[in-house]
């Protein structure tokens, strides 16, 4: 009970104080939310399998923004598909890919973030990527899953710097291992609850005997309400928040990856995708009319890759299932 | 900050004491939740014309259970409906009327909690009290709207206990004012997060400037996870919450019905109606895998209510909304 | 193209004359709908284990309705529960059940078709024989999937006749082999495209070198539009369909039930179900705004079932799948 | 009754003898379909204010692609938006813009048909053409709706020869009145029924009695089934159909875009959108496996426009309907 208190005086000085956190962590400070052990990193890529990579685009005054990429398994993605679902937190955003994810229930192609007007550049960066990529010479439909925020307020967002070969260098330096977070990536141009946002990642894995499966999350946070950090209230306690004076616009967005090694199938991906929108509210997260808050969750769990040669297949038909064969 | 600590250490005391709360309510222990003021009475009836009605049976040792009744407004409601949204959280649960609340946006009868058994009992009591009612001679089809969460734990629940004229009566006696909590109506036999649970309510209003609406929420409390009150994580420091010793079932359930005299449509009463989850999670609930967690919301709007008369309307067929007129 | 011809003449004669079908059906007359042959009956028990029973209730001038029971296997269903969906093609209708299929895609009871204001009934029966099958004694929630259309034009229905021991009945006795049609069970009082309607049924066969799969329908028909039977405009010829005289009436509605012993799972079950959708459009229904159309879809193919009994279930948590396992 | 038999030997002959239509359509040839008179054009134009443009890319042997655009009406959309709703009827494809559309129920931006590589293109042109207009100068954020169907069989997809550009021209030259049809814009390169497919469209018209709405409909076909044309079964007739041969593929797409001046709000417009797909039925489609098949519908009803500029808008937010107001 000691250390709560500690963690709770300890947040409010740091925040009141703009305190830097650089590449340390709240665990790193002594905080540990929830009651579930994390992975080794503490990050998405403790999904075995999972691989991170960012394109971070700083030019001059004004340009702050870019790309980052979430790599379900180093394999080719488009011929062994990973079972998926998308569950739409609040659907004001462009995140391009629900429907066949929603029909099909699984995702064949990185999965890519960045800003609002580069959702062109990353379906062109996907197709390109996995055209180009042997065994695939004869594709011609791929479903690129490409999620954003709005990061125009530190960013030239107008000015279209995201290009297709940054959304292709994002896929390409991607690695498994320690993830960077913070202004880097589709975070280096977000804000979050008045504070700068960014990229931030975690993980939880179950003990052996309920099946020793991981889970990781992958955030891009730019969105408001009233901060907390474990439960303690941050936002109120240093007087800024939400509908303080009213209705300060606490728009924004928040695109969240789930990545699992657990055999579930689509459907139960969707269940999982729903609880984060829980998470983001454990944050102090409400939501707002103008936020774009998006789930998209999928397990790469071997047994469960969906192949595109399955005796149903055909150009443009992938096998919707094993059960279907 | 001070009242912060306190308000930890008094929670933390209460609960580890099994303290009992009677009918107080954590504010009146000086535990203000949120940043936004409260409705007078801090419940659902703070938005003006909405009824709470409760039936509790109490029988030998063995019956535990009830009827909570919710009216969205005074008047004929199947005469003049509602408009209203039902979000689901985790759909395992037999919620009736969910999809002509979907297609239509409305609700046209009184709101039933109950017990998981007693839903035949709920539709048979809603439809007994429409026909009866003066005006509604002609009525051939009503849809009848029916929660329940299972309080199988502490009731009888197979012996089925709960009849059409329980409903009724729940109907009948539903009154503005002052709500009943806690072991009461619906909430007789429930259980939360190992504690007993029950009815609970309260409500908000925001300030004349931004339109002076008031929302106001009721809960039929019957599920688990981590318990925290206000932030304060009141289950992990008594060393009792889910995943403690792995696999404890956190079952259970959550209704959640939310009014507003706001003017928005179905569409946004949807979007009021996710959001509640996020408050589930803010208790510590995690809707867990047998967890049937619904949110049903309705605007009693007089502007919104929809006549069962329209220009468009026959035997079956309501009018849809005044923009099809 | 000569026998097209012929058909069409024939179907003109017999429709402009009130020709009285009895138990015939269009193919003994020798309309052939479709491209893919029947099973043997043409019906949906040519699905291997599926059953349908029926109680219909004639009494007096002003009693006509009924109760139609599909039962997915012989089985214990509760504890062998099938996959299964729901497509809501309008959901102006009571369907019970709707959001527990949707979350867990199984079916666990037997399905009950009857009129609108029998739904209390009909889950009241199912519970109750539920509760009463061996090995179900501690049984505590049972998700009942009852559906309905409005047989009000030929019925008494505000006298709500059906009763759950009529439910039980129907599961009872219902059988494999040819299934009764018309003026039966749910169908006793319904009417469709000005005509009587009732229940009917079919079914298709895959050919081996497809896996040799059936697909079976059965249809509680009560709906309007501008009828036409294999391609052929009745409706238009006769001078008796929806739009004629402006705005008449064609509410109604139109419950489908699609059985298969594919082995497809509940998403492919849901794509299933929203083409029968497709089905009711060339028979020429429209669903009106007042018609409640849907499609419950399920396989009761034996490496699909689902175990009420897996690692993860407890009182109230069926397994979701397999896959969780 | 004798036009309909003359009606059938006329379409088979027609069919089988390979007949060109050109720009002739079934009604110029005596065929009416359905019961409800058409505006004057019969096309989707029949909605005042509602223009189609089309880039149409012929080059060489291998280039036959292009974009079609519809625009719901002749005003700033971004600042006045329409009404509007999806309907995913198999959702394997890549339609951009849905979850936006679903959750804000308008459309702030032309809506652009191409191919499935050309995605990216669309949403580039639709945000160049947004951005670049008088009054959007400040706007950061558009939600591009751009459908496609896969017309890789008799164009060079993995070309991407479509260009941003070409999409900003289809915008550009979008007129009222007579809408080109078949071989032209998106349609360029599509088949349908193992024939050639293209751009159709067409419309009705309520008597004035019913409020003399018009609504309109334009669709890119590149899908199979068994065609059949005003209820005579060409594809049977002809031997050439799915299935005929087992697993023909009978993959494509089709997207349908439905305009309407009647006051219907979005939750009706997807009512609407849905049952487009019981017209698609009743050309023979099936919907098949592979086939990405929306409905995209709108109203742009003055009294219903949703304005960029109200009282809860700020740069991302814009109002949700008037009844948020």
């Amino acid at each position: 009970m000691k250390n709560r208190i500690l963690t709770f005086l300890l947040l409010i000085y740091m925040m009141s104080h703009s305190f830097s956190f650089g590449q340390s962590r709240p665990r790193d400070l002594g905080i540990h939310i929830g009651v579930i052990p994390t992975g080794l990193q503490n990050s998405i890529t403790d999904v075995a399998g999972v691989k991170v990579g960012h394109t971070t685009l700083i030019q001059g005054a004004n340009v702050r923004t870019g790309v980052t990429a979430i790599i379900p398994h180093p394999g080719n993605l488009f011929q062994s598909k990973v079972q998926a679902a998308v569950f739409v937190g609040n659907g004001f955003g462009k995140l391009a890919g629900t429907t066949q994810i929603e029909e099909l229930g699984n995702i064949e192609s990185p999965i890519i973030l960045t800003n609002t007007l580069g959702v062109a550049a990353g379906i062109e960066g996907v197709v390109e990527s996995t055209l180009s990529q042997p065994r695939n010479e004869n594709v011609q439909s791929v479903n690129a899953v490409v999620g954003e925020t709005n990061d125009g307020y530190l960013n030239d967002i107008r000015g279209r710097h995201v290009k297709a070969e940054d959304v292709v260098a994002a896929i390409s330096n991607a690695k498994d291992g320690k993830v960077l977070e913070g202004n880097v990536g589709a975070g280096t141009g977000t804000v979050c609850f008045g504070f700068k946002g960014g990229i931030g990642t975690s993980s939880r894995k179950l003990p052996e005997s309920l099946g020793g499966y991981t889970i990781g999350v992958l955030v891009q946070t730019n969105f408001g309400g009233v901060l907390q950090i474990d439960g303690v209230p941050i936002g109120v306690e240093l007087g800024d928040y939400s509908f303080k004076d009213h209705l300060v616009s606490v728009d924004g967005s928040c695109m969240i990856v789930v990545a699992t090694d657990a055999p579930v199938n689509e459907r139960n991906l969707k269940r999982i995708a729903q609880r984060a929108m829980m998470g983001l509210a454990k944050t102090g997260g409400i939501a707002s009319n103008g936020s774009g808050d998006y789930v998209i969750a999928f397990s790469n769990f071997l047994g469960n890759l969906i192949s595109h040669n399955s005796p149903s297949s055909n150009s443009k038909n992938p096998p919707t299932s094993k059960m279907m064969t």
